[in-house]
């Protein structure tokens, strides 16, 4: 669910209203009653969940509802801040933060939970936090979401890829300061995102990815003039690339590469730095863009935004972009359940 | 003309072979006549253009005509070479960049003469030329035009802007590598573009602009947790200029920033850094975006994108980028004029 302050209730409603999605998969939110049902009432939907009280035997039943709300109880009096929000101007608060943050937890462990199990699930989509909440409620020791599942499944690296119709974008680094990318930056991290990345793009039903890769200095350090980090660090990561039997090119001018994928040049392109690519995806992708994150052993997307504070309560968000990775979720969940499927039927 | 074997020849035919943009002032062109006629042949363009050898007493006489192109001899061999330049596949040359060099030297001079002078000019459009080419040619004093101008006409700042239907942007830094932003950003290069940027989209009919100015880390710097940049130099910058009266805000994430602007929020985009400002001025521009320097004491413009060498010679360049320049040229030196004269008026 995200925060329940947030605009994550108000999408995940209005998204999972949709029945050709609901009827894909079987979906497990982890939220709040009264916070779900406010937010179906503002927006004249009728609940299409199945509700059971977390810890009870009926939370732990096989799912017999394509949808089943796991409710928290002792993050009720969140949903009587919801109804006020409008009024109140809904901001990071103590009890969003630990709620939002236990959803997750809880999320964690369903996918945890061993092959066979009836409660076993092999993706997690995330609401959109707020980072000052969790502060708030002392959940300081990850600063999102990303952090937080990289540490909780123990990947090595991950990525973060943004999904959109127009446009495909894997970060090489992502929340921190520009000036740090002078130590920050490695071969490694930028192959990173390529090696993933190509992996990501066959998942996606792109069967011979063509990768672009961006320099970091204004057009591409030309041939050294205006940098090196081209030589030293995304060249010889683009060589491993391709040593590797990938389609990876570059490093090109950021500024004409991003409109050369648009128009189909290419399948992927990777930004060495965070701005480098979330300009483009939020101009071209405006709200389809979806957040995937590459390098769990599960299946991880979330929306494109934040908690949008501003609005929720509003009945004005646009579900597009939770719609759209709760359908990738289901997609790539999918492949991989299918491939394993496969490759236990090979080995038998 | 800027490099005669690049696109620069090809797109000034196509560009004032429209009348109505002849009609509205008077054009000198340094350059060659040879690739001229080829370029208006290729394009199936009546040439339209009195011809005069460049230091004859027919290049120095008041113009008669509304376009005059002055044919420096010197570089004829630039002809043939630009009739094969599909074969050649054109590159930069030490030819090109002598003559491409010599052809802004020559309008400055032109720009400089007194008032009275029946040849004075108020403003210069550079077509595109290639820094390769100078080198070759020994020009290495100046990285390109922009140099060049600010210290031909000794002025203390300048300040790169992009001008297009969608979108205007000003940056505070351009050609450096991305890290040198520790050591060179400073509250005045930021200060700069929002105050010539100011007084730019008032020249540009912006009765009071509105400028947003983007934050240089991730998310603005999000409060200081991913940089200290936006607090040192930018949000210092932007109160400066609001003391000086101008109506500037921010830092924004520029992830966000770009579509608020294009969306009409903002007259006016002050990006930080090179890519910043070009990625959406090109994904959202296209072949719109015209160069604008500014800090000046006369009009120069240009079209936004380079020599093209690869299409050069195959009557596939678009000019719509160069029309604008020459379009957005005159009116701005209207502007001045009409600015001028209503000074004199008012002191008289």
């Amino acid at each position: 669910m995200g925060d329940p302050l947030g605009v994550g209730p108000e999408t995940l409603v209005k998204a999972l209203a949709d029945r050709d999605l609901r009827s894909s998969a079987r979906f497990v939110i982890h939220g709040q009653a009264g916070v779900m049902h406010e937010a179906a009432e503002s927006a004249d939907i009728e609940p299409f969940w199945w509700q059971a009280p977390a810890g009870s035997s009926a939370a732990e039943a096989p799912l017999a509802h394509s949808v089943l709300l796991i409710d928290y109880d002792e993050f009720s009096g969140l949903a009587s801040m919801a109804s006020r929000r409008s009024a109140l101007h809904a901001r990071p608060t103590r009890l969003g933060g630990a709620a939002s943050h236990r959803f997750v937890a809880e999320a964690i462990i369903d996918c945890r939970r061993p092959e066979g199990d009836p409660r076993k699930t092999s993706a997690i989509v995330t609401g959109p936090i707020s980072k000052e909440a969790w502060a708030k409620a002392g959940r300081k020791r990850y600063a999102g979401h990303t952090d937080l599942l990289q540490a909780a499944f123990g990947a090595r690296r991950t990525v973060m890829l943004f999904e959109s119709p127009a446009l495909r974008v894997a970060l090489a680094t992502h929340h921190i300061p520009l000036m740090d990318l002078r130590n920050d930056l490695t071969i490694g991290r930028v192959f990173d995102p390529i090696d993933l990345g190509a992996d990501a793009c066959r998942e996606m039903g792109v069967a011979s990815p063509r990768i672009g890769v961006c320099g970091m200095n204004p057009h591409a350090g030309e041939e050294g003039l205006l940098g090196d980090e081209e030589s030293r660090l995304i060249t010889p990561a683009i060589r491993l690339a391709r040593q590797a039997g990938i389609d990876a090119h570059g490093p090109f001018p950021a500024d004409t590469l991003f409109r050369r994928a648009a128009e189909g040049e290419f399948h992927l392109v990777v930004a060495i730095y965070h701005d480098q690519g979330l300009i483009p995806i939020k101009l071209l992708a405006r709200d389809k863009a979806v957040n995937v994150t590459l390098g769990l052993p599960i299946v991880r997307t979330s929306p494109a935004h934040g908690t949008a504070f501003d609005i929720a309560g509003d009945n004005r968000a646009n579900p597009e972009s939770m719609q759209r990775a709760l359908a990738l979720a289901v997609r790539l969940a999918a492949n991989r359940l299918l491939e394993s499927t496969q490759a236990t039927q090979a080995a038998s």
